[in-house]
């Protein structure tokens, strides 16, 4: 790619902008707001000179509801070779194209998983996109070309391509994102007329449940308008778990004994599944957690035994993320789980050796750990 | 304080002991699981030993529903002067040790907001207190002294003391915590079932608003029991705004007009709600964010200029934490408020008067920023 257009100069557009300026590519910025267009050149985005020619390709970083017009404005001017958006809903710009009457051939809809808690160009960064998930939505009239300049531009902002149909995006984006920005609102929304004493006790889970609450109204008015359908099917499911938790609750103390055990099997069900949903969210790129290995060690159950093991395995360097403890009726030892990083496993075994602690034989380590 | 017991060596019991016993408290430590009670002490915690007569202080660091029974034995053994516990509900402790026959004169609830991802001794931490709120539910019968007791204790754990009724307490956390809480499992729990390919494509709204979904759900069920009909109002009224926005949702491309607009409008209130809300959420304690001011600059209305103004500002050292920009219409000239840190702000001036540029007349900045 040498040469784009950036169609909306806010926090998208321009990181895009200086994500391709800083790879090489000749990029022209383009903005109905001039101040915000020259903004956007005034940190090093581009230039605000028209291309001379075609581009390779056009981004329109618009919003959802002006990309159909803005395309066939585009394409009617002959301005690119290929085009792409960063919408984060598909479906509807998909159709909006059809409906203009733009080119699909030449269009393939984008959007990448980034963004921030502030807007406008001064707030773009080029590795904003590094190591995200950047989802592209080619549909069956998507050009093989375009769709390769699509995994190009992906790749020039260092992002991750995921393929899909637009279909299962707008129903991913609806479950991950926009089902959970009202669940947020919401959530905030009961704090907005508490007696202020109440507010007060707050720790960071409200912090973490409520942060997206902070969000522009007007541009989730339009995220969400544009994908209702979807997002109410969320919230429908979620709405028959909520009524049911909280019967659970209000049945807790009820005089029927079988009633009090449905109850609490409920809430019980409810967090449960929250552990696991929880489990299946996707760690953030790069930041995968350690992965620990459990090193079992059999210790005599006698005062101090526990400190001398904790003390020899840290001072050999082994970081103890946790530990597990399991009480021996039988006789008098302790059987210990110590969790370590798996690469110091072999250095905790030999901790243990040394100090003439025995493994437990039940279980095994692998062999090459 | 002088002498302290322990009873209970989990991370928020073991934290406390750590606390105390850096501050010159002896502490004496108690736990039925006498493992845990040896890990507490080998991390340093105090000593496994009984005190020898009436301590100044018992910390009855047990789940909720054991605090009556713990306090009536050990105001029968003569174990301290002056109790507390750290239950993050306070109602029903409080009616237990009635119930019991405990002596309410001795005994303060109380309840830390702090905790953390890991549970156990060998997670606690000295610190794990600082700048953290400690809420204090002293009832109509408590002494003062006991009542002072209990503020010693906050203050040498490096926490912020709150007097509450526990009423108000426990209609606190039901608020800013347990309703949360399921708000947040119940949001996990769409993920346990749903297609790989939608939940991958999550950011990190979906990693914040799903994060204390990983509690322990054995804790919670207890938690949440324990407190069940203030949880179940606040999710009622959370109930009723979630219907109303699904049904907004619903009804966002009715075929009437004024069904329409009552949609948006309902959509709007609540995101708005939400953003009022999210406002009134504490910060961190010592994390407060930088206050910003405004600087209002008048520049000429010609390409460079703004580019200008940032980089003459930012060599002068100041960051410019955002900008607002005003379009004039009727004159040539831009109307730019740089929000710079209030330390920050003469500097700005400075360096805005060298330029060349001038202030927005109508709005003069503060004598003394």
């Amino acid at each position: 790619m040498r040469s784009a257009v950036v169609v909306g100069t806010g926090l998208i557009g321009t990181s895009v902008a200086l994500a391709l300026s800083r790879r090489g590519v000749r990029v022209h910025l383009d903005d109905a707001d001039t101040t915000a267009a020259r903004a956007a050149e005034a940190v090093g985005a581009g230039t605000l000179d028209a291309p001379e020619g075609k581009v390779d390709l056009a981004v329109l970083a618009v919003p959802p509801a002006h990309i159909g017009a803005v395309l066939a404005r585009a394409q009617a001017n002959r301005l690119a070779h290929a085009y792409t958006d960063v919408a984060s809903v598909k479906e509807r710009p998909h159709d909006e194209i059809r409906a203009v009457g733009g080119d699909p051939s030449s269009y393939i809809g984008g959007h990448p998983l980034a963004g921030g808690e502030r807007s406008g160009p001064l707030a773009a960064r080029a590795d904003l996109f590094e190591g995200r998930l950047w989802v592209l939505t080619p549909s069956a009239r998507t050009d093989r070309e375009v769709l390769n300049r699509g995994l190009e531009l992906v790749s020039l902002c260092g992002a991750v391509p995921v393929l899909m149909d637009t279909d299962a995006h707008d129903r991913a984006v609806a479950l991950t994102s926009h089902a959970p920005h009202l669940i947020s609102s919401l959530m905030a929304a009961r704090l907005a007329d508490a007696e202020s004493e109440l507010v007060r006790v707050s720790g960071q889970g409200l912090r973490d449940i409520t942060r997206i609450a902070a969000g522009e109204p007007a541009l989730w008015s339009d995220i969400l308008e544009a994908n209702a359908e979807a997002v109410a099917d969320v919230l429908d499911a979620y709405a028959a778990d909520l009524n049911r938790v909280t019967a659970a609750l209000r049945a807790l103390d009820s005089s029927r004994p079988a009633e009090r055990a449905r109850a609490a099997a409920d809430l019980d069900d409810v967090l449960r599944r929250g552990n696991q949903g929880h489990a299946r969210v996707p760690h953030k790129q790069g930041t995968r957690p350690a992965e620990y290995l459990p090193v079992p060690v059999v210790i005599p159950d006698q005062p101090g035994a526990l400190a001398r093991l904790f003390s020899a395995v840290s001072a050999a360097g082994v970081n103890i993320e946790d530990v597990r403890i399991e009480h021996s009726h039988d006789e008098p030892r302790g059987l210990v789980e110590l969790l370590v990083e798996r690469s110091a496993v072999a250095q905790a075994l030999r901790v243990v050796d040394a100090n003439g602690w025995s493994l437990r034989e039940e279980e095994p380590l692998p062999a090459n750990p």
